[in-house]
C-alpha cells in the first residue's frame, strides 16, 4: 500500500477512501433453495428462454437499467489527459450520481485504449451488457467520431455528457434568462468561447433551437469560414455560425453581443463583459475558476451563472444525464434524438415556473422535481419520435 | 415489451425480473457539500493524486475489490452456445455470489465477440477498472488461450472459474474422500470423463496435487499418447497422464479404477460403476442430470459426489471463487498462482474436519467458515510465493 499520510487531512481523499460504489444483490440468497432459483438451476431456464425470444432479456436481467460510464481519460474535469486510472474517481461519482438522481445503475469503465477504431470495437463488443453508453471525458475532436460511430452502430442510447449533457442545461439556463429579460432565443446574439466537446454541442443545440445568432472561438480566435486548419467538426460550424463573420478574439466579438458562454477556461476582461449589449446573459462556466468573477460579472449583466455549487444558478450536468437516461431507458429507446434533448432542456426550464429570477434561471441538483420532470419528457419524445420499443 | 405470462408460474421467472444486481453508493449524497466531496471539485484532488502516483487507486477508487465476470456466452451451463444476451442471468447469478459470499463487487460483462484475439484485446482494454478477471462460460479450447494470454499480459488475478474453481471443489472433496477411505492421492487410479475447461483443470490440479494415476475421456474415448487428431491442449494431457495406456472407453477403464469424476455430460452404467476398485469414490458432476444416479452409484462406491444441491456433497464452484478472489484482493495478489488454488482446495476440505463422513465430504455453501478459510489460505499462499504486493 502506498503511503496516503500526505492526504488524509483532506475531507476528499477521506471520502474516497475505498471508493465510492458497490455491487449489491437484489434478490435474497439465504439457502439451497434460494440458490437453486438465482443461480443454478434455476438461471438456466431463464438463459434458455432469452435464448428463444431475445426481448425477454429486457424484463429478466438487469441489462435495460444499466448504463455504462465509459472513459479513456484523455479529458479528465479541468486536468486533461491523466489516464484511465487516475480517471477513476470522476466516473465513480458519475456512477453515484446516474443511481441517486435517475435509479439508474452505473457501470464505470476506464479503457486502456485512446484509437477511435479500438474505443469504439470495445464499446461495441460491450453493448450486449449495457442498455445504454455514457461516455465521458475522451478528449475531443476524437470524442465526436467515437460517438457518431457507436450511434450508427448500436441500437441502444449512447450519449457523450460532456457534449449534450451541457448543452442542455445551458439551453434551459438562457430559454430562463432570455424570458426574465423579455426576449426569446431569436432575439439574442451569442458568443461561446470553447470549440471543444462541450463549446461545440452548445453551439449545435442553441443553432436547433433557433437561436438569433451565434459565434464560437477556439484557442485562436473565432470560427468563421474559410479560416485555415480547421479540423471537420469545427469547419462545418464555421459554415453553420457568425454570420457576423467576426475574425478576431473573443473580447472584440464581445462588444455588443447579448450571451456569453464560456466553457475554455480562459479568462475575459470586464472591459469585454462591459461592452455586451443591454440586459447582458454571461454564463462563465469553466471549473473551478469562471472566465469572468461573478460579482464582476454582475456589475454588467442581468443574469450571471457558473459551473460552481457556491454561486448562485449553477450549470451542472448532474441536471440533466440522469433524467435522460431514466427517460430513455423507461421506454426503452433506441437512440436519444435531437428532440429529446431539446424536450429535456424544455422540462429542466420550466421546473423554475413562475419563481424566475435573476439569481434562479435553473434548478438546484437537489430539487426533487427535475429527474422525473426531465425524465417523462424525454420519454414522451421518444414515442413522438418514433424511437420508443417499450 | 414481450408477453411473459407463459413465464410467470416459474418462480425463476418471478424472482429475475428486473435482474438480481444494482450499483449503490457507499457515500451520502445530500447535498452540495456531499457533491463537491464526492464529485466536483474534490474529485479532481483525488485524480490528480493518481495521476502522480498510481498506486493511490488501491485505496481512493473501488478497483482493487471489483472484478469482472467476462463471457462470450458460448458455453453457458449445460445449455451451449446461447450467446452474450442470453448469457447474462448466469453472469448476474455469478456476481451476486462473488459479493454475497466474498464480498468481493463484481461486474457482469458478456461480449459481443468469440474470437480469441478480440477477447484478449477486449479484455486487456478493461483492465485498468478492475482488480482481477474472472472469465466464465467460453468454450474449450479457446476458453485455454484466453486465459493464459491475459494471465501473460495483465498483472491482476485472472481466473477460468469452470477450470479452476471445479478444481479446487474436486481436489478438497477428493483429498476428504481418500482420508475417508484410509488412503493418499497417490494411492489412488482416477478417471475423469470430459475434456472441456473443467475435465482438463481437473485432471491438472490432481496431477499438480500427486495422484497416482489419471486417465482422461473427451467424446470420443480415452486421450493416449499418440491418439491421432488432439488438439495440442489434449495432446499435452495425454503425454502426462494414462500411464496404463487405456485407448478404449471410460467404461472400459472404470475396472478396477478407484476415482471417476464426470464432467462430460454422459451417462455411465451402473455396470461400470460396480466393476470399479474397492472404496469406489464416484464424483458424477454433470447437471442436471448426474452420469450416473447417486442412489445406484451408492450400491458399489463409498462415496458420492453430485452438482446438485438436493444430493449430500455437492461439488460447487461457490465454494470457491470468492474466497479465491477475496484472498487474492485481501493481499493485491498480481496472480493466481497454482500453488493459491492447491492451498484454497486444502483450506476447503479442512472445513470438515472430524465431522468427515461419506455423506461429508465438502462444505455446505452455506457454512460460513468456508470463504473466510479459502481467502485466509489464499492470501497466505500468495505472501510464501511472492505475488502480494500488499
Amino acid at each position: 500500500m502506498s503511503d496516503t499520510s500526505a492526504y488524509e487531512n483532506d475531507p476528499a481523499f477521506a471520502l474516497h477512501r475505498g471508493g465510492k460504489l458497490e455491487v449489491r444483490s437484489t434478490v435474497p440468497v439465504r439457502d439451497n433453495d434460494d440458490l437453486a432459483l438465482a443461480y443454478t438451476p434455476g438461471v438456466a431456464r431463464v438463459c434458455s428462454a432469452i435464448a428463444e425470444t431475445p426481448a425477454l432479456a429486457d424484463t429478466y436481467t438487469w441489462v435495460p437499467n444499466v448504463v455504462a460510464v465509459v472513459s479513456d481519460g484523455t479529458a479528465v474535469l479541468g486536468l486533461g489527459d491523466i489516464g484511465p486510472s487516475a480517471a477513476m474517481p470522476v466516473m465513480e461519482g458519475k456512477a453515484l450520481l446516474f443511481k441517486e438522481f435517475g435509479g439508474v445503475d452505473a457501470v464505470p469503465l476506464c479503457l486502456a485504449c485512446t484509437d477511435v477504431d479500438e474505443l469504439v470495437e470495445t464499446v461495441a463488443r460491450l453493448a450486449p451488457s449495457f442498455g445504454g453508453i455514457n461516455l465521458e471525458d475522451i478528449s475531443a475532436p476524437r470524442c465526436f467520431e467515437v460517438e457518431e460511430r457507436l450511434r450508427e452502430r448500436l441500437d441502444i442510447p449512447v450519449f457523450h455528457d460532456d457534449q449534450h449533457g451541457t448543452a442542455i442545461v445551458v439551453l434551459a439556463a438562457l430559454r430562463n434568462a432570455a424570458r426574465l429579460t423579455g426576449r426569446t432565443l431569436g432575439d439574442l446574439r451569442a458568443v461561446v468561447a470553447g470549440a471543444g466537446a462541450s463549446g461545440v454541442a452548445v453551439s449545435r443545440i442553441l443553432l436547433e433551437a433557433g437561436i438569433g445568432d451565434i459565434a464560437v472561438a477556439d484557442s485562436k480566435g473565432m470560427l468563421y469560414a474559410g479560416r485555415e486548419g480547421l479540423n471537420p467538426i469545427k469547419e462545418a460550424l464555421a459554415r453553420d455560425t457568425n454570420r457576423a463573420g467576426h475574425s478576431g478574439s473573443t473580447e472584440e466579438a464581445l462588444a455588443g453581443a447579448d450571451v456569453f458562454v464560456g466553457l475554455s477556461g480562459s479568462t475575459v476582461s470586464e472591459r469585454a463583459i462591459a461592452s455586451m449589449a443591454e440586459g447582458a446573459i454571461v454564463f462563465a462556466l469553466s471549473n473551478p475558476t469562471p472566465e469572468v468573477e461573478p460579482a464582476v460579472a454582475a456589475l454588467h449583466a442581468a443574469v450571471v451563472a457558473t459551473g460552481r455549487s457556491d454561486f448562485p444558478n449553477q450549470i451542472n450536468n448532474v441536471l440533466a444525464f440522469p433524467g435522460v437516461f431514466r427517460g430513455a431507458f423507461d421506454v426503452r429507446a433506441s437512440t436519444i434524438t435531437e428532440n429529446m434533448k431539446v424536450a429535456a432542456a424544455d422540462a429542466l426550464a420550466d421546473v423554475v415556473g413562475d419563481d424566475l429570477r435573476a439569481d434562479y434561471v435553473i434548478p438546484s441538483p437537489f430539487d426533487a422535481r427535475v429527474a422525473p420532470a426531465v425524465s417523462a419528457a424525454v420519454a414522451a419524445q421518444a414515442r413522438a419520435d418514433g424511437v420508443a420499443r417499450a
